[in-house]
């Protein structure tokens, strides 16, 4: 049986009528499926206005106790209640959830040397048999925010590209398992400069190649590195490229073994 | 087979080592149950830090929109998530939840005439078999914050004590039903400035005739309103005290039906 896992950013998120589009077409989508959701830039808006500083360390955001607490709020809270809501209004039977619910999602609070992130979690196990129960059994569509725990009672903010990649591997025990990644592109681009230099197929040593020659870089590194990993880990098949690729209409980036 | 239902409010999720003294005995509690938990002071707290003004109308409470986000943020968000990562450390398998969430809990929203309240629901329906299953098959302990939705998308603001009172209600087709009002005092009090004062066993007729006395007022009223409703739906026995009386150690009040 086939299962789609599609991964939504904030690109996404943060328009209303992008994300109306985008759950219209996700709830059409036949079969079992899995929604993924970042956050956006709503957490650093409300961290700003509650006057929380935003601490950096080499450009990359930590998370202290009180961002931990404002995407706690706005990931598990209001973007996913929202989202749920919606999508049982378009009769797809969603279910929200973090990593911590049912235990489904086990996290490593990240080591803090070289640098410490704070409450940040590197995905340990997914509980894929009660996964499968949810989608088979009780006919739910699971909807993850960015959050995992550690077991021990704390909550760990968790990348959601990751999540998507882990939860895709794992359920590739069950099924034929499909990971899409929604975002602000139409899928990779060989030429930044221009948005239809779309590579349609890449495979491991393209990737490589591209990265020698400085033409993928910076956040695309991690996501493409999460897109090989699943390929290599028996996911069917991994699609980069804007929300529209859903209702399969346009160009995108599809992740393939190597030639 | 038993199932507890037990409510806490905000003098326990409001009080870090209340509410850990809660879960510890909440988690130990054998057999089948479900959590439900209010929201306590902390939404009115960030809604004053966000500047969002308390409307009220004849001395209750409106939630607007800028309200039932606050709302959704943290029951949904911060206090259930962070209440499913310490009982998952307890070994209790909680899973969080809105009534939106696999439709579960379905609400309509309250007319608004003579007053109008706002985005607040009133119980119409509960999936008693999707919640069966979870509990039997997945082998959760579901934990429900006070919100509900319509239907249509939108999510609804709705009383933790009449969330409570209509799992309740609902699971006992299915199961022998305990439902446990833990607040913040020992029991239904014969004389308010007594604490002491416990009645240990009221019935329905108990009720009106203290009431008439003007004995029990104000909050009290809705609460037990909702505990003769469970008891008349089949609810096998309804207890309000303490949440030391899950330890079974503390003198409570018991709802009975008419002697």
């Amino acid at each position: 049986m086939k299962l789609n896992v599609v991964k939504i950013g904030g690109n996404v998120i943060e328009h209303e009528e992008r994300l109306a589009v985008f759950l219209k077409a996700f709830a059409e989508l036949e079969g079992l499926k899995i929604l993924v959701h970042g956050g956006g830039k709503e957490a650093s808006l409300m961290a700003e206005k509650l006057n929380i500083p935003v601490k950096m360390i080499d450009g990359r955001r930590c998370t202290d106790a009180d961002t931990l607490a404002v995407i706690t709020m706005l990931y598990a809270g209001k973007i996913n209640k929202n989202i749920v809501a919606k999508l049982q209004a378009l009769q797809c039977n969603a279910m929200g959830m973090s990593g911590a619910d049912a235990n489904l999602i086990l996290s490593k609070k990240r080591t803090s040397k070289p640098i410490d992130f704070g409450w940040v979690g590197d995905i340990a196990s997914v509980d894929s048999a009660a996964i499968r129960t949810l989608l088979e059994n009780l006919k739910i569509t699971p909807v993850f925010c960015a959050l995992t725990h550690d077991g021990s009672g704390q909550l760990l903010n968790t990348n959601a590209d990751s999540i998507a990649a882990a939860l895709a591997v794992s359920m590739a025990n069950f099924f034929t398992v499909e990971l899409w990644y929604c975002f602000e592109q139409n899928g990779v681009l060989k030429n930044r400069e221009n948005p239809d230099s779309i590579i349609e197929k890449i495979d491991f040593n393209t990737y490589q190649n591209l990265k020698n020659e400085h033409l993928i870089t910076d956040g695309m590194i991690p996501k493409l590195d999460n897109c090989f990993h699943a390929i290599d880990q028996n996911v069917h098949a991994v699609h980069i490229g804007s929300l529209e690729m859903l209702q399969g209409a346009t160009v995108h980036t599809t992740i393939i073994p190597n030639l």
